[in-house]
């Protein structure tokens, strides 16, 4: 870009930045710089709209006793656009998801809904209604322990919900952070249950998944006496699931002092974790509040495929499929307790995938590319477009397909609208999520998103504005050599155009250029950093023997006390 | 493969050849060697359903007055699975088929429907229930004029259902030769109206289509007056479109003498088709025969964009996309005749793609690769499966889905069936279309086919054998080194297995040489040759010229008369 170009292209960021200050009276949200574009053409119909989706709320609260919409919130690992819950297309794979169908048939089926691409990235993006890259969360951890998280001053849905009086539980995968501000109990949730980090770290990182050839040369046995000296270098003793209430201490569970992680182990958990997740509906569907239950099951990743034929059938057989497949019957079960509580009619049921097929498991898991190209971690459309499910009986008419471009940080002031509390969204900071609800209440084309900026850890990697797609080239490499592609004709991002290219360059550079900018004001954060498991009240000696090297080796903060030593344990 | 292992497989295809020589009393069909494999295990159970069959045929029969439903069949140039249909998918190509998606709700959507690879190869497998390559047509041929054809003994669907009562029209695409032993008025079509060649011929080889850049190189003004010695090298004055009655003389219309074919001409000439399929629609439905008419339309296949706005607008706006849509719009028109006509109920409508997307044109028309790899003239899935619906109402229950494999021969016997004439079929050749009759009356899960296989042009190239499939190594190479793969797993064909691999191997490799010795008692059949144009009563005298220009170089028996000249012409 030439010298003049890139002054015109900061001045219209500077002026829109300057006109969104000068927007609206009181306090407005801090959104991504290209949200204003549409809101400068769309501020008045947006209004209106708004007006209609408010007294429509106010109607669906009244015809139901007065009671916001509960809210179950089901994420699942790596299940891509039409993985799973498109007839059709479920018999191109050979999976059967029964539960998953049944949901997207009394609901809608989102077909441009976009994730960021790796786990701890859509959830935290869920969790702030940030880009992660904003939260200091964008690099996904899988060592434990850790020592970072998401900081406390993140205002988290659950935090929102909260506030505006819904019972808050969260179950399964948390993977923000295994320090103590991170734990869902210090982020909103009334009560949670959640394993301390990923799920690799006591499944596929076990003697079991050595011996079935899944991994190798991390556990114990593989320690070369002689020669292993750094005793942080290792994958074992690590803290597995805890949980607590609200503010209080977490207790680790389904495991003794001694004992490590195996495949039987594995399912335990997953199979409490569901029954957590059924206990949660039927103490929260008994409450006076509304409620928001977060369901984040941690298979479909797996070790093997299930070792209960009776369980599990596919005519695919990998382990993706068959896992997929325990997932949909977990969801069924969610499905028919909601039913049996007599709370369906209230309830806003959602399923999605948190990024793109697993990259590093294509082919031995029976994952592979689909209809886009790319998988977890990359930009590309087969890393961020995500199977997007959701049923809200009375409001969506069942059968619905909707187009409309949807980003995963939407769901977070979407749902905070839902729920009446748009105040509470935190004005001193960018929040990227766009509130959506009129697309859930009007249905198909009446979502406010056309762009998304796509992420590879911290780097900018693709930009996407309506049907036309940007790979931004490497840094000191001419904008005029990018690649753009129209995603109509060309989902797999394969044939880059030459015309278009050039005619959409400029107001892709302006995107850039401005969404960038912003950050000069709203720096992105560093994550929060601490001592890992604290206020963990029954933490295993050797758990606790792990962190002490760990913080002996890599600790700021040596004169500080393990937090667990301080509660006698 | 060893020796011994070589001899084995041949006694086991012998002795399967020879067990379905003795399978029935009168004569049974010869189909292709792996069909017997799931005869011998499903005769009984095969037996008991094709006695409910033949009843519910009856019935069927009964509650339409005695009448046979009539078929309409719609074949669609180079649209593979999922490219429109599925409202889901619909949305990632930004294309909008509402009246095929109508078409889809109201029938069944085929997932898994194998067509050949390329246009006149799955053309005359439909008409004959053949591989191609068993015809002699398995070379599609695009340089006119070609003095080729398939020939007049095989014995085509409009032949037998003729000779079961039904009246027979066909009109669009033909592209299964230019003798008039070829011609559909010759091959059991009351009457015909067709371009004697492939559409390129006079869309994309044409002065216009070199002002927009389409194509270049053989108009007139391109030939080299000094150095273009060769009069045949030419791709002008060709034949365009004719139509007739059985068989009669053929008229080609819509071109007179010094005309050539531009844009213009070529929207005429669709929309004149459209109009003859919708007249002989009505002429059909007033008699009182059932009847069974071909519409295959020659667009999507397109120079441009429509040039008319209001007649096609999709978000996509490709050439690909945009002639779809004006497609569906002649599909839209064709049902609604159907209801108008009040014949719906006893109709039988199919719509389906002939193979994979063109590749030729990716990425230029919005044309792409998709769900699968590959694409026209290839053996990979994107070049075979295709998108195929079907409507019967009364008989599908509406929104279902089929899962089960089907050829695009099967539709051959199928209709056969229907017609009941199922005796007409020939016993003196290999018919690969396997009856699939139960499966439109049962529904999902009662196909006949679990293999196919593919091949590009004359050599077998890749076998499928329910979700497994071999892509057949070059010759001289040890099959040891085939690629074997799982479709469920791997649709994109990319990563072979190993231990699958070896298990597969055998029973294909058994697959292969029990196909291919049958060729020994049924050789591949050579195409008829003839002169072109024959019967033609009204050619032109510049297609003359160039005919005999073409017959005195390449023509095998000179001293015959072009049978124009003996009209008087």
């Amino acid at each position: 870009m030439s010298r003049r170009r890139h002054i015109q292209a900061l001045a219209i960021a500077n002026a829109l930045i300057l006109s969104c200050a000068r927007d609206s009276p009181a306090e407005p949200i801090q959104h991504d710089t290209e949200h204003y574009v549409l809101l400068h053409q769309y501020a008045e119909q947006w209004a209106a709209e708004d007006e209609e989706v408010e007294s429509k709320l106010a109607e669906i609260r009244q015809r139901n006793g007065g009671k916001r919409p509960n809210i179950v919130y089901i994420l699942i690992d790596d299940m891509g656009f039409g993985e799973f819950g498109i007839p059709e297309l479920n018999r191109i794979r050979g999976g059967k998801t029964p539960s998953l169908d049944t949901l997207a048939k009394e609901g809608v089926a989102f077909t441009r809904f976009y994730a960021e691409n790796i786990c701890t990235s859509t959830r935290v993006a869920f969790m702030t209604g940030r880009y992660a890259v904003r939260t200091g969360m964008e690099l996904t951890k899988v060592t434990p322990p850790e020592g970072v998280g998401f900081q406390k001053k993140e205002v988290t849905i659950a935090e929102l919900l909260s506030e505006a009086g819904y019972a808050t539980h969260h179950i399964g995968k948390w993977h923000m952070g295994d320090i103590k501000e991170a734990y869902p109990t210090n982020q909103g949730f009334d009560f949670a249950s959640f394993p301390m980090h990923n799920q690799v770290s006591y499944s596929f990182l076990t003697r079991d998944a050595e011996v079935y050839g899944r991994t190798s040369s991390f556990t114990p046995t593989t320690v070369d006496p002689d020669y292993g000296l750094d005793q942080t270098f290792r994958l074992y003793d690590w803290m597995t699931q805890v949980e607590g209430k609200r503010g209080g201490k977490v207790r680790e569970w389904g495991i003794e002092s001694g004992e490590r992680p195996d495949i039987e182990f594995y399912k335990k958990v997953n199979d409490r974790f569901q029954d957590q997740a059924l206990a949660s509906l039927r103490e929260l569907a008994k409450g006076e509040k509304p409620f928001y239950l977060n369901y984040w099951p941690q298979i479909p990743v797996a070790i093997l495929n299930s070792t209960d034929d009776s369980e599990c059938q596919t005519p695919n057989c990998g382990r993706w499929a068959n896992a997929m497949q325990v997932v949909d019957g977990y969801i069924g079960e969610v499905l028919k307790e909601i039913e049996a509580l007599g709370i369906a009619d209230n309830t806003i049921v959602m399923v999605m995938g948190d990024n793109g097929p697993m990259k590093q498991e294509i082919p031995g898991s029976g994952y592979s590319q689909w209809l886009f190209q790319g998988t977890k971690g990359q930009a590309l459309e087969g890393g961020h477009r995500v199977g997007a499910f959701l049923r809200w009986p009375g409001v969506i008419e069942p059968g619905s397909v909707f187009g409309d471009m949807v980003f995963v940080s939407d769901l977070y002031t979407t749902f905070a609208r839902i729920a009446g509390n748009t105040e509470g969204i935190p004005r001193d900071r960018v929040v990227d999520g766009i509130d959506q609800t009129a697309l859930l209440l009007k249905g198909d084309t009446h979502g406010r998103r056309d762009y998304v900026h796509l992420y590879e850890v911290d780097k900018l990697k693709a930009t996407v504005k309506q049907n036309m797609k940007i790979h931004w080239p490497a840094p000191g490499v001419n904008p005029a050599m990018a690649k753009i592609f129209n995603l109509y004709w060309d989902p797999r991002e394969e044939n880059p155009l030459l015309y278009q290219g050039v005619w959409a360059g400029t107001p892709f550079v302006r995107m850039r250029v401005q969404h960038l900018r912003l950050k000069d004001r709203f720096p992105d954060w560093e994550p929060a950093r601490g001592i890992p498991y604290e206020d963990v009240e029954n933490i295993r000696p050797e758990t606790k023997e792990m962190v002490e090297t760990w913080l002996k080796t890599y600790g700021d903060a040596k004169d500080v006390i393990l937090g667990v030593e301080a509660a006698g344990n």
